[in-house]
């Protein structure tokens, strides 16, 4: 099987100040292309680090893909050890990338420095992959067996995470035209609502039946619920797609209305097409999540088709004044009560005359809350034309994850509601 | 100088299923407190790539970290193969872990299973550090300076980000007790507004006379500006806190406004600082932002203070029926333009009754846009009891960048007419 490195290049990686996203994102698409990731690392900028790392890499693994240490600025050297790496003898500028950096300044109306012209300037014995939306460019590179041991092919992409993400395609493609591809087949069955620990006896059974050859993890995520994700190497792609059909199928049979999902999905993208499906609509009311919730919702590209808006009504005067929420049903059962998600999805579904809503309220942390209703405590509502559901729930980890899993918590409710047909 | 190595353990690492946030979040804890991450590595869950890479990583670096391979179900293996690196013989049950194992199951109405219990055991030649807000413990292993040259220390943490994250502490401790360490000094000035190749033009004389044991770094995030760290090595406390203070006096004097602060800080807590300063209170509006401004105001503990909320306005009747703006405008300008999100600003103002507001409305992408106003193009207003400016932009990013940075630059918008004393 063909196999690949990812190695990140920069000090701001080792410290801690920026959280690397480059790798994931990368690995995915590797995967899905039949390459199996064999090894993650990253390096400072110092020119011994770069060299050794990469070299490491090369021995280890067929491709060798590094991120970072491009940038128009005087922290990056990694260039120059590609240069001597690659026995370039001289840098040669890149006549496609610097007709891309012209257009890219001239429309964000930035003069055009010397740093960003040797920003097109790569080691000689490369081939240029034009980065489009940025100025520093991908630099492939060749090496032969006798070199690492291996038929490799390095690529040097820059570190800006969309930068990277838009010129993946074109490295695979790079990579398709060197090597032969053996094929990795996987399958992620999306569920909600369940604890690991409980998920995991409920298929202990179906789990002792899987074949030498199929793997099963968990991955547990606060927005997307614990994923089960199947993989299986070194079959055909029918055989293989067979095989994880059969064992999936039989998995969401014991799992019932917790899967919502296959694959790359996320409760956010499952709420739109079930509202797409009843050509509906839906806005949303929030207190705790903040305006999170209507995030996750327009996060996704068309969302504007069917959700309408939101009302975040952090003080209780909001909740009142543009929510009516009665002053009563506060002082009586306070905002983070059944009544209170009531009223509100109820309100926002009139203000904004939709066809749904969901809402929101609780205590996100770190401070508040009360012996009854400790910090992580959150009332969720959501409303329809057949009535209106409340749930309740207690999170206990930081305000962040808190947010994230009250705003998920409400999109899942939403989809079991109105499965269900309750509202 | 004290040197660590942090390794995640886990197949959904290698296949980019998650991102790694741990290491990122273990690093900066490390630095602060003068130990140098040389080395950060992933590995699969398979036993000998386990062993290899932790092997590896205690003969690069007196501290090691590894984070995951330790949940309740049957894809974990770190703690055997950590039980035979020890040379532990057999495993013993953590009284204290078992008892923070039955609280939180307990509380969260699970059922306590055998693999809940297995969660307690660990190598006997281990310390536990107990984790307090999860079932899996931190175990501590101690290598004398015969097995791989060093005097190691190892720890295995859970991960689960936030269990991670509230362990942190306790693993610095117990470093602390064991070595005597050196320093490294950070300071990082957060710019908003300037572009990386623009603003290391500004700064190039300056940065030229910065001496030889002062690093400088740019860090380039969609919220956060361009940031750039100063990094000093091998002083004492006193001279790297005065170096420090000397050259970013220097540097914020030549960046003048676009300069928002220092350190861990973002806009939205700068914004929140600038109006809990003049007992302020702040509504948004937002069209394009989909309530992602509001999460950003919301992300900061007590922001109920003076964050009262947002009307998202996804759709134009919610522009026209909550908000106020006129038909007739929307018709005349569009929704993306100046006169929309004025009205939108000072509706949400009057509307909510607060002292400042926020609006956004514009193209997030990736499709939709005209010639006049491409994808990408922010148009946003601030307004207060002084008047209301807008402003415009066009970010040539993903949705999801896009959705960032229209966000943050209508925070830094805000910023930058209060200061001026013009809202």
């Amino acid at each position: 099987m063909t196999t690949a490195s990812i190695c990140t290049i920069g000090d701001e990686i080792l410290i801690g100040q920026i959280t690397d996203t480059n790798s994931a994102f990368i690995s995915r698409a590797l995967n899905k292309t039949g390459i199996k990731v064999v090894y993650m690392v990253s390096c400072s900028d110092s020119r011994k680090d770069i060299l050794d790392t990469i070299k490491r890499c090369l021995r280890k693994s067929d491709i060798v893909i590094t991120t970072g240490g491009l940038g128009p600025t005087k922290d990056d050297i990694t260039k120059n050890a590609l240069m001597a790496l690659s026995g370039s003898k001289k840098m040669r500028r890149s006549r496609k990338q610097m007709e891309i950096i012209k257009n890219i300044l001239s429309a964000r109306k930035i003069e055009m420095l010397d740093i960003n012209r040797m920003q097109a300037d790569v080691p000689e014995n490369c081939t240029v992959i034009p980065n489009k939306i940025g100025t520093a460019p991908i630099m492939q590179f060749h090496f032969q067996k006798e070199q690492f041991g291996r038929d490799n092919l390095l690529f040097s992409m820059p570190g800006v995470p969309f930068e990277t993400e838009r010129a993946v395609p074109d490295v695979i493609a790079a990579i398709q035209a060197h090597y032969k591809l053996d094929k990795i087949f996987h399958r992620t069955i999306c569920t909600f609502g369940i604890a690991e620990s409980v998920l995991s006896k409920m298929i202990e059974n179906w789990e002792d039946s899987l074949p030498e050859n199929l793997h099963l993890a968990y991955l547990p995520n606060p927005i997307l619920g614990v994923r089960l994700r199947l993989s299986i190497y070194g079959t055909t792609q029918k055989e293989g797609e067979e095989e994880l059909d059969r064992y999936s199928a039989s998995l969401k049979q014991i799992l019932g209305d917790a899967v919502y999902g296959e694959g790359e999905t996320n409760p956010q993208t499952v709420a739109g097409e079930l509202l797409l499906e009843r050509n509906a609509t839906i806005s949303t009311a929030e207190s705790c999540t903040g305006g999170y919730l209507a995030h996750l919702l327009t996060e996704i590209p068309g969302s504007s088709r069917y959700f309408w808006g939101s009302v975040v009504s952090y003080d209780n005067s909001v909740k009142i004044n543009t929510l009516g929420v009665s002053p009563e049903t506060i002082r009586k059962y306070g905002a983070v009560s059944s009544q209170c998600v009531r009223l509100m999805a109820e309100g926002v579904r009139k203000k904004l005359g939709t066809t749904y809503s969901i809402s929101t309220s609780g205590i996100a942390g770190p401070s508040g809350g009360t012996p009854a209703k400790p910090v992580g405590t959150l009332w969720m509502a959501v409303s329809g034309p057949k009535g209106t559901v409340t749930a309740t729930l207690v999170s206990k980890s930081t305000r962040k994850i808190n947010i994230e899993r009250f705003a998920a918590s409400a999109l899942d409710l939403f989809r079991r509601s109105l499965i269900a047909g309750k509202i």
